[in-house]
């Protein structure tokens, strides 16, 4: 049985600003809380289930966690839970201090303004897949700790060093990084050949900001055959990378 | 001032089964709105709107819409409106008839149940970017009209002609058509060379049901370099046409 105060207490982690002062995160459902687990690159701080789960997948996260497990009942879990379908799994992670990205011979991502939490995840994702290592996010980016973030990462935000910036800052201190910028207008990705720098990718409506398309080195588009407006800013980062990784 | 009848009724469009009862659906948003207006491809039944957007947009709409546009309160628009985030104007448009998707010298999506409606509606999007014009569903892959499939088409929607069908009988009937099935393994995507078939996509956790891959001509895949298990269904299906496309 869950008592009041630590009901309260995940139902705060919900937000950015417990989450900062507390120092910890929420993971939901199997996939997400065993690879967070069996990664270790988050201190596990605990891990509540239902005895359901509790029976069937103990075993799975039993070497990564040596304390109790909290056995919860459903509606206990759904009280809890930040998503709609509630899963019935949820950890309290610590978060990790992030580590200065190294760009040399790499190719990185960097997000302006990326607003949606379900595509800054997807975005993280797609890093994975592709091996990208380094995503610096602006500081008006999603908070990659945000529920919905950790959930569309499918925990691959354990592999993936994300950090936040204040971007122009951080790119008038490095002068010597290639910038390309996605956007509608720009170098077919076919035709360019990319071994090191980083992609930039812009705000879901906006784009990228004229500040930063300004110190862009070449702009880069996915050419278009239809007549949709835009792509959706994981599908385009995901397309780009496809063509250049 | 909105009526409680008509209210209910415009919350009962929240689901499928009044959708198909009453032969319509509601797109929200300045740009979806506007959008499907001005393709002339669905029937506008009703605009309701902001006092705020009436002033600002109602230009932009006079010509597409003969009828008087419902002035109604913020709080009116939030009761009937399927965001989380209410936009200031909600349309009702009759659903349209379904095309016989033409093939022929074309490439063409098909989907095994995409049951997530941003998936969806992303994937459609991608689908008009791309110059797709048909997108076959399974039975069983979210509805079309389901407002936050709608809402990801950003007005997409009018350009693609999605239907449903049994895929296997479909495909039992249509024996001479190429399916390249997406899977974790199968022939690189850049190593293929597609004029005309179909792109089969499988299901968000589960790909491809195997009754499908048993009469894929092909399997094709988007090769990993990282770690992560999967990519999202609609980023696959953005990476994949942009290779073929």
């Amino acid at each position: 049985m869950l008592n009041k105060t630590y009901t309260k207490y995940i139902q705060s982690l919900h937000n950015k600003k417990s989450r900062d002062v507390e120092g910890v995160f929420i993971g939901e459902g199997t996939k997400v809380v065993v690879e967070l687990l069996q990664t270790r690159q988050f201190l596990c701080k605990d891990v509540l289930c239902t005895k359901k789960w509790f029976d069937e997948n103990n075993n799975l996260i039993g070497k990564y966690f040596d304390e109790e497990l909290k056995i919860i009942e459903d509606f206990e879990l759904e009280k809890i839970s930040a998503l709609t379908t509630p899963n019935e799994v949820l950890a309290v992670f610590a978060k990790k201090g992030s580590t200065e990205p190294s760009l040399k011979g790499n190719i990185s991502l960097m997000l302006d303004t990326i607003q949606d939490p379900g595509n800054l995840g997807t975005i993280i994702r797609i890093a994975d897949w592709f091996g990208i290592e380094n995503i610096i996010c602006s500081n008006g980016t999603a908070d990659m700790y945000n529920p919905k973030v950790v959930q569309s990462t499918m925990g691959s935000l354990a592999r993936v060093n994300v950090v936040y910036k204040d971007l122009p800052e951080w790119l008038e201190e490095n002068k010597d990084v290639k910038i390309y910028a996605a956007t509608l207008e720009g170098t077919p990705i076919k035709e360019i050949n990319i071994k090191e720098g980083i992609i930039l990718i812009g705000n879901e409506s906006k784009g990228v900001s004229n500040e930063l398309l300004n110190r862009a080195d070449e702009n880069i588009t996915i050419p278009k055959i239809g007549n949709a407006e835009s792509l959706n800013a994981a599908v385009a980062t995901g397309i780009i990378l496809s063509h250049i990784c």
